[in-house]
């Protein structure tokens, strides 16, 4: 139907409410009296509604709910001159800044709205315009104000993207399953099998701070990567997350990593990219980066390198690491073995590193000076099958950490 | 398809594009290096994108479309707390200032965008919650900052409900066929038409201005209502907009009215809406209100009254009169017969009043303490076929003004 929007969310209307009660209710633990926003896009309206439904349900004082429209950017990258493409209004700053400020409750959804809106155009261009990506945001996250989950919401433009060969009904059915799955809704207690899985995290992450490692370094087909650690560098599952006001939210929905906070001055090597990622409504396939000194001082890739290179240009701190991630095989997205193009689903899949800015929580305050800043964070995949992950201690030692997925603690 | 978001704008792309730039180019009047927001909703995305486009093209340095979305005001109105309803966050009236601090451009997109989503809702609670307005929006007008106009944007949702008789496609037909007409874009030059009908305008309230009137009365079935005007009320066309800037631009499209400023203290007798009103997303239908010494002290309608009522009880000022203004029957709206339940295009059909906030520039700067001011400013259509209206001069002669739609000046 002409100009229609779709209430089809792929779920029946129980599964969307138990869906949308597990994101409000656990993973961004919506408070009484909070303001929550929503980030979206056009296309995400049912799952944005429900979500905004069980928060008032919740209790929420108000749900901001912004749709950023990427055919808007797209209007913006072919006709605009270039001089402006970096332009933010300062409103969109001040509504982040405000959020932390008010302790609001924040919930984004992924998941590529538009698949190729933005291809064919210049990528020297594309690479300039890096909303919705806001650099307020790290700022936010770092003051630890705002309880906030980024969550996988399901299209039926996505399912295409994912499952080509699938004619387009089987292909959102199976993008639905599969995000349900990764989601543990399949579980009859979704909360007890996120704590059950957090907990083993937990107890991962305390193993590998205990060792107080000096570098990680990830070998297999076309990488040979060390990632250096600094002094303090802890390592944090999603289960670790507290707001200052002491409200548990977990930041991923799904998670299934342990990270930490690398050296940014101590990175070398060569590292390929195992799973395409998508940057601002772009996909970036093929990606071969070498560093040296911490610097990103080659990239390169089959499709999307300058998108990736406009973003490593963008300040000093853009082309160094800001966060540095282990996945084991116990999580439920590896085994899918499928691309989803959407960064949340795929850097859970496998082990992965972050160029920008870093999570000041990863590191003891008395190197916060010392780790990364940069008005980006952009991960991408570089674990998987046949990449193994080495321990580097103090003394120099190596040892084998996760070899074909399974902890070598 | 589900979950598709249609491009489907029921015109061909040239059309699109021509109105597009009408408006862009001649109602907001773009300059080059302006920052464009554009006001829709779910629903409007294709035309929110010509305009994107051509806003670009004209040189803007950034288009922010804002997408409000009713379905989620439905939730909230569903969920919330009663004492939150008129809840606004501040970053909603502060990026309203700003695009009147930074002298941008705004573009609003007219048309019921979900007709009946909050229909079954209690009235008195949907009277307080009043966004997507912003009492901020009457300041930015009145400082005349932005160049600024209204459209309307034809979807399927609103052809269904203007044309509940015809099939869906051609309601839309229809209903794109009128828009297109009324704002002159069957024209080889639209442009051409509009300054035409803005100096018949011009020439009526010219004349008007130097009758200098006391007040003017509506009579008709149900209706007699006699509105005073101020010593210094000017009567004005959307052809006398011009920005602190000295940017020219047109703040509806179409517009056929001639308006001006009310004595708040000064309108009497009862009146009965010709055509229905959508506040909010709430339709009000055969609306009657009692007006004594200025204020509304009834307020009757066959559906929705208490919606109005809420709103009419905002502020003290909500409840008096901000404009009133009369149309002709030279205008191309009211000949189609056709209730749009959209304000813009029902409001240049007939003769109207609105209450709430006045127009700063519609009084001299001896009255600026006397006009009406209000969080509130929503218009309703009392003229049409059996209502008169009469001109009262400042020695208390009545005459007839407009009569049949035809001046009598």
């Amino acid at each position: 139907m002409n100009g229609a929007i779709t209430d089809d969310t792929g779920m029946d209307p129980a599964t969307l409410e138990r869906f949308a009660d597990l994101v409000v209710g656990f993973a961004a633990n919506v408070q009484p009296d909070q303001i929550v926003a929503i980030g979206a896009e056009p296309g995400k309206e049912p799952l944005a509604r429900a979500l905004a439904a069980s928060a008032y349900r919740a209790g929420a004082k108000f749900v901001d709910v912004a749709y950023f429209d990427l055919a808007v950017k797209r209007a913006r990258l072919q006709h605009a001159a270039e001089d402006t493409l970096d332009f933010v209004p300062s409103w969109y700053g001040e509504r982040m800044l405000e959020l932390g400020r008010q302790h609001c409750a924040r919930i984004g959804l992924t998941g590529p709205a538009m698949p190729g809106v933005l291809d064919d155009l210049d990528p020297a261009r594309t690479g300039r315009d890096q909303l919705p990506s806001l650099k307020e945001g790290a700022k936010v996250v770092n003051d630890r104000t705002t309880n906030w989950t980024a969550v996988p919401c399901p299209t039926p433009a996505w399912a295409k993207l994912v499952h080509p060969d699938l004619p387009e009904d089987e292909a959102y059915a199976k993008l639905v399953e599969q995000i349900l799955h990764v989601c543990r809704l399949d579980e009859d207690d979704p909360i007890a099998a996120w704590k059950e899985r957090l907990d083993k995290l937990t107890e991962v992450r305390e193993t590998l701070n205990a060792r107080k490692l000096d570098a990680v370094r990830f070998a297999g087909p076309g990488t040979d990567l060390t990632v250096g650690l600094l002094p303090s560098s802890k390592w944090l599952s999603a289960g670790d997350f507290t707001t200052i006001d002491g409200i548990v939210h977990m930041p991923n929905l799904p998670s299934e990593e342990v990270f930490s906070c690398p050296d940014p001055k101590r990175t070398d090597g060569v590292v390929r990219s195992t799973k395409p990622l998508v940057v601002g409504g772009s996909i970036i396939r093929g990606l071969e980066v070498e560093f040296r000194d911490g610097r990103a001082v080659r990239i390169d890739a089959e499709d999307g390198a300058e998108v990736l290179r406009g973003y490593a240009a963008r300040d000093a701190g853009a082309s160094r690491l800001g966060e540095v991630a282990l996945v084991d095989r116990d999580g439920r997205i590896g085994p899918l073995d499928t691309v989803f193009f959407d960064t949340l689903l795929d850097e859970n899949a496998a082990s992965h590193i972050a160029i920008g800015q870093a999570y000041a929580f990863t590191a003891g305050d008395e190197d916060r000076e010392r780790i990364n800043s940069s008005a980006i964070h952009i991960d991408f995949m570089i674990g998987g099958p046949g990449v193994d992950t080495f321990a580097i201690d103090r003394d120099g030692n190596e040892s084998p950490l996760l070899v074909d997925g399974v902890w070598r603690l």
